[in-house]
């Protein structure tokens, strides 16, 4: 089922890419991905997502292969070479060493501790988050600026660095009138998490070096992904990617397509009024691609919604437990008090189209799509741990105590 | 000439009020003015500054006591007891121990990296800085809600976090019609440096904290600051504050001054045309004791716009020039080419009402004050060291490798 369609330009030499937080979800899908499409790949991870899940005695529903075994397999099937450098891009020696030996085209930037319950745990979960992310890309910054001065980084925000206004939501800038006057801004921004604020402050970091240093970035907020499955991915086991389920690192629809798979009811969170922007992983692989290959001008801070539909949470129960009766599952629905301090009724009308301009064909969410990732979860049913299905971090009651016990 | 007018409720006891930064120059001006109007005082500071001025190479015009002995000074003048905490707020358990021994009702929080051209001197200093101010403040909210609840926060941020935009500037919220919906939202931020993005991300970070737990803080969107002499500072040459002329830590009026008593031309960047809002160090003390005596809600985040009058820095030149003449200074004006990446040229015009609301009685820029502020400059005159005038740190040719010589 493998097409690997040249996009790279056929002629020219191709594009070195490299990503951090290859490892991850959205990486290891996206990595793959533009390897198949004859990018040169190099991933860079500390593998610190890993280590998280060891320490919270949480897991991927789908068992998944070393890195290292990835990459091996991976070059036993297509001949394909992704190289890999293990390391903490907070560690500046190391981050300058695979920027000197790679020299990136595009820096595709996932690697971030990426949940908002973790970093509502506890104090020090909150200073790592905050630390880990904003660091982290000061230091690409500073090693595009001194290292690859022409590459494009496509730096992973999200949605919800925008929180719920009561306007509707545009791509990074609004047209303001104000007392007569007018101007384009920086559309303000409401983040609701420790983690959601750090994507805030890597945002107004990175639009400052592209105007002071000429940096060209793009800025991919990004929505709520779901499903599991890619056409490289799909290719051998030991190439699956993770899928989380758990009340700390598992996201809404995939959550409940698991739950759905256990006979769990729903985890509505308070009302489920809460609307978000979606999209399938194969849309993220798609939607990284279509940036590099339109980077950004020189200077230019560029910012794409990156989703393809809006759901409430209680739309999703309802699509969720419509395709679990087809599978023959009886998906109950429960409301669980909300552990976040969201609103749980609120307008929501996001702009995305700037993706769909540059050639983006969403993949919808659609029967078949909710049908195969019922389907998936069933199948891996058998190594679900209900216990990791409660949400267990609480918005209002983290402390500054550490919380060393397992959650 | 000092006047120990109680503002501070004579019936009921005391308010305590900590603050973070005291040894610094606006921390030290306001911990006298606290303390002699009978607020119980502690100051925390890590003394970082001094060792700043130890490694540039850089020091204050005037000559300034150790903290200890400003203290102990303070003491055996007036009576009062400041209590002292040397320690760095990043280290939460020396801050748990301050704020456990101390119990504040309010927290007045200077203490940050604050230099603009510190933050772009090299990478280093860019992470330390944001590191440093982001951490820090996120260990006083968890320190606020763990320790005392009810303590008030009064943050000190930046005009600078709004940049210049084309449109006037709200204090800290704009109400934003679009598509024919309104919502009031946070000012849109275009922070120009390492340290004002820093600023930034406090502010978000803060206005979370208010909204998700329920802290109530005011958010000093502090102009630049110009004088020394306060009514507490002038009692005693060891209670002397501290002024800064060099190019990396110098704020534009204070250094125009010493640069006309030392002969020197007045540094003007670029066209000049760059206009901020201005205050007297006597106006920064009066307006944290009226957020101090006026707290914000449980929840709250309040922002006030704390500056009183907007300046050019063509308009600065000329003041500082006509003042010089009356005596007998021949001030000179040299343009020098722009080491910031900033607009030259630009609409501002920004609110600041709020204070006033409260009760300020501003200290506008008068001739006496430039007079007495030149006079100052030229009683300590013999200590300038030129070498320290020229701004000596670039916007665009910030790298990533450490700079360890002497700037
Ligand atoms: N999954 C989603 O629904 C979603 C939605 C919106 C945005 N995003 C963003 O997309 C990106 C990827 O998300 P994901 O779901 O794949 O997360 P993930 O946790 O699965 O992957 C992140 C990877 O980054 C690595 N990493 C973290 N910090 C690092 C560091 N300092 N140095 C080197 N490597 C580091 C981790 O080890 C991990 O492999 C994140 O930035 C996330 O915020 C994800
Ligand atoms: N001076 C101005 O013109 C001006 C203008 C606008 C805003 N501000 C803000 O007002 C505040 C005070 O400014 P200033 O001019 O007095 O600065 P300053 O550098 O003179 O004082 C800051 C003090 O904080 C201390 N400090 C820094 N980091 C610390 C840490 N991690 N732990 C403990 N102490 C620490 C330093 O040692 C120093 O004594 C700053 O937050 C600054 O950004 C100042």
């Amino acid at each position: 089922s493998v097409s690997p369609h040249i996009s790279n330009g056929s002629t020219s030499k191709p594009k070195k890419v490299m990503i951090i937080g290859g490892d991850g979800y959205c990486g290891w899908a996206t990595a793959l991905h533009l390897s198949n499409k004859n990018y040169e790949v190099a991933i860079v991870d500390s593998l610190v997502r890993r280590l998280f899940d060891h320490q919270l005695g949480l897991n991927s529903l789908t068992p998944i292969a070393s890195i290292h075994d990835r990459i091996r397999r991976w070059k036993s099937l297509t001949g394909k070479t992704i190289q890999l450098h293990i390391g903490d891009i907070c560690d500046f020696e190391f981050l300058t060493e695979a920027f000197k030996s790679f020299e990136p085209d595009a820096v595709v930037h996932f690697g971030e501790q990426r949940s908002a319950p973790y970093s509502m745990i506890d104090r020090s979960r909150a200073v790592f988050t905050q630390h880990n992310n904003v660091i982290g890309t000061l230091n690409v910054l500073f090693a595009i600026k001194e290292f690859s001065n022409e590459c494009h980084l496509v730096k992973l925000g999200t949605m919800g660095e925008y929180g719920t206004p009561n306007i509707d939501i545009e791509e990074g800038y609004i047209t303001i009138t104000h007392n007569g006057r007018t101007d384009t801004l920086p559309y303000p921004k409401q983040a609701s998490s420790f983690y959601h604020l750090s994507k805030v402050h890597d945002s107004n970091n990175i639009a400052f070096t592209c105007k002071a240093w000429g940096i060209r970035a793009t800025d991919l907020n990004q929505g709520v992904v779901y499903g599991v499955r890619t056409d490289e991915t799909e290719m051998h086991e030991e190439l699956c990617n993770r899928l989380d389920y758990d009340g700390v690192f598992g996201t809404a629809l995939n959550r409940f397509c698991v739950q759905a798979a256990v006979g769990h009811p729903l985890t509505v969170y308070g009302k489920g009024g809460q609307t978000r922007g979606y999209l399938d992983i194969r849309d993220t692989v798609q939607c990284v691609e279509l940036a590099i290959a339109n980077p950004a001008n020189p200077g230019e801070f560029r910012v794409f919604n990156q989703f393809t539909e809006q759901f409430s949470v209680n739309d999703l129960a309802g699509l969720v437990t419509t395709a679990g009766k087809k599978l023959g599952l009886d998906v109950q629905t429960m409301s669980v008090p909300n552990p976040r301090v969201e609103a749980e009724e609120h307008y929501y009308n996001a702009k995305h189209t700037k993706l769909v301009e540059l050639g983006l064909r969403p993949h919808l969410l659609s029967d078949s799509l909710l049908d195969s990732l019922l389907n998936f979860a069933v199948q891996f049913r058998d190594s679900v741990d209900k216990q990791q299905i409660m949400p267990s971090v609480s918005w209002k009651k983290i402390g500054a105590k550490p919380r060393t016990v397992a959650i």
